[in-house]
């Protein structure tokens, strides 16, 4: 298990946005900040995702209510504390979290939402918020995105932020994010959150239609547990200050922004993968010849939750018979004499039999980023999927006791 | 991690049932046996329960079709090699080895069995079948049952076999059983085999019914981890050599024999799960107060498969946020603010709020039995599930390289 690589931050401004991020003491570590604030200088259109796990924190339910009238002003996040499964006095906590901001602002109530990331259970430390957000408004800064991507953090090895442009209805627009997430879910000190904000001058329909596609290929393609947070939220901000014609949910303009979203969305959700809870391998599952999408994605992702397909990964082992095995209880209609699986691109199944190169697959895998295809043969649908090894770190970093 | 502590093998006979082993060379290591056989001296009724994986080892599909006719002889199983993802050779072999018993006992094409267990992806070996059968039918013993299970296992830390006696219609009668397993599925060289035999009359029917019933509160009430096994195989032999009246698939004498099937048979899956690979603990998950027992099942089955719990029950940890995430992903309906959750009896959430007594909690999680019960208080439906921690040594077992 060699170190992990930490990619290098990515510093972005977007045109309107400032960032901002204090330390109020939530951290029990000294020196981590651990509140962020994201505003856009003038009222922007909202959409958001939420976690559809039915045991939703306080901030999440407060969004989900919060983000319908479709406009807002940004999002203030509080890290090392969940505020999860902590009842009407975590939803009303959620509530003063974000009347601290809107009242420093001068902003109306409910201008602000809220997200919360950390131990799940324990009531959220309020009084440290409210001190903590004079000086949050304060940093506030159009170069604060990169302070704000460490302050979010919680097992995360490194802040991850993504950032592209490109020319839409002849304005250039940009799309800058920030996301933090190591495992899929850890009550402990983990969740995915992501957060992007965008000059794009854009109808809330075409935003919402957008950020879902953006992250059913990129957030939702990505697994490095086989569990979902109670916290997990990606939000979108976008405040028209680009001066680019209105973007509506249907044609070149709005597959021209859906795209420049998606691709800063996959490289969260790649960042995330890479900084997977004890993972030492990068792992992308393509399988294509599929009946349908729904069905590639319903095999790719069986395989990507295999205790024994992550296992043999971290092993460095070519162990088709678990992929195969993998496919078989995936519920996906497979023949099993049409099925092939390469290893980083050596043939280890032809036909559902094996093809006697499994020392050659041994030798190709012997990297830190695998590809497993799977080709059914069974139609034209393709899906990919990433994952992460299942290693003695990752059981060393969720078993430690917490206290 | 203490070693695993073997349960002793119990010896047992059932009225006209012989079985037998010996070593033919399958397994790599000198001395450990690999064939075994299971023989009724007169044809009894069968009844059989198969992986639902779509991808099935070639004596799967052969038993499938056999045990149509209600009726056969015992079975032969090979250990080393699971002949699964073998093709249309693998199919052959499977009806060869079954050959070779039948043509050496002058029995009937068909009459014979077949299971295996081992690596995926290899030939059987079939030479070394032919080469041993001789040898396995001269040993056939009415006290060859103890050396039947030391020779169906592969990674399995024990052999396991169970036996209970009951009064039906004013006869004694025995069902004994001897299983494999240690993971849900290995495809390396493990699997989960069952096999019973019985002196009861009984119909092919009711045999069937009393085995599905059996089977799912106690092989489909465990997990390893989350895979299935292309070779998971249960049979169950009834030769009606007790003289008790038939048994009918309903009233009393079915309901006494269908107890005492269940009984062996979770006694058999105890001990699979005792022995689940790298497993420190044996962990009971209670489900109660759901709407119905699908979903109780479903949201303890949910819990027994997290990665989270299963790492926070190795590291001794009450961490009980886990378990509800869990169970709000689970698809079940809950409702968090009346959710009860306990640890070894030790309430740790009462109306979905922390209890405040984890360290309570913690202490008397240090044992090598652990009770989860959660009561969702939503209804009057329960189910228990039994599963594994996830440890270091899991990891270890799983990632090896097999060569």
């Amino acid at each position: 298990m060699s170190p992990k690589k930490k990619p290098s931050l990515r510093a972005f401004s977007v045109p309107g946005f400032r960032a901002s991020s204090v330390r109020c003491g939530i951290k029990k570590a000294a020196r981590k900040k651990d509140l962020a604030l994201i505003l856009s200088d003038v009222p922007a259109r909202v959409a958001g995702v939420f976690t559809r796990n039915r045991v939703k924190a306080a901030p999440v339910l407060l969004d989900k209510e919060r983000v319908l009238k479709g406009r807002s002003r940004g999002v203030v996040v509080t890290a090392g504390n969940a505020n999860a499964c902590t009842g009407g006095k975590g939803y009303r906590d959620a509530e003063a979290t974000a009347a601290f901001v809107e009242e420093a602002l001068g902003l109306a109530r409910g201008e602000i939402l809220v997200c919360s990331t950390g131990v799940i259970g324990v009531p959220l430390p309020v009084d440290k918020v409210r001190f903590g957000v004079p000086a949050l408004v304060e940093a506030l800064d159009y170069g604060g995105f990169k302070g704000a991507a460490e302050a979010i953090t919680t097992t995360d090895a490194f802040p991850k932020s993504a950032v592209a442009r490109a020319k839409i209805g002849g304005k250039t627009v940009t799309i800058g994010g920030i996301a933090k997430g190591a495992g899929m879910v850890c009550p402990d000190m983990a969740t995915m959150l992501a957060f992007f904000v965008t000059d794009a001058n854009i109808t809330t329909a075409a935003l919402k239609k957008a950020l879902r596609q953006a992250c059913d290929l990129s957030f939702n393609s990505i697994m490095v547990d086989n569990d979902t947070s109670t916290n997990d939220t990606v939000l979108v901000f976008a405040n028209a200050l680009s001066g680019c014609k209105e973007i509506k949910p249907r044609g070149a303009a709005f597959d021209a922004f859906s795209e420049l979203l998606g691709r800063v969305a996959l490289e969260l959700a790649h960042l995330i993968v890479r900084d997977g809870e004890g993972a030492t391998r990068f792992v992308e599952i393509v399988v294509s010849g599929a009946r349908s999408e729904k069905e590639a994605r319903r095999a790719a992702r069986t395989i990507a939750g295999s205790f024994l397909v992550k296992t043999a990964l971290f092993g460095g082992d070519p162990n088709w018979g678990r992929i195969l095995a993998a496919l078989g209880r995936s519920g996906v209609r497979i023949k099993e004499s049409s099925v092939d699986v390469s290893l980083n691109g050596v043939p280890v199944v032809a036909e559902g039999l094996d093809t006697g190169a499994e020392k050659q697959a041994a030798r190709a895998m012997d990297k830190k980023e695998v590809t497993i295809a799977v080709d059914l043969n069974m139609g034209g649908a393709s899906y990919r999927f990433w994952t992460t090894d299942l290693t003695y770190a990752y059981v060393r970093i969720n078993s430690m006791y917490r206290t």
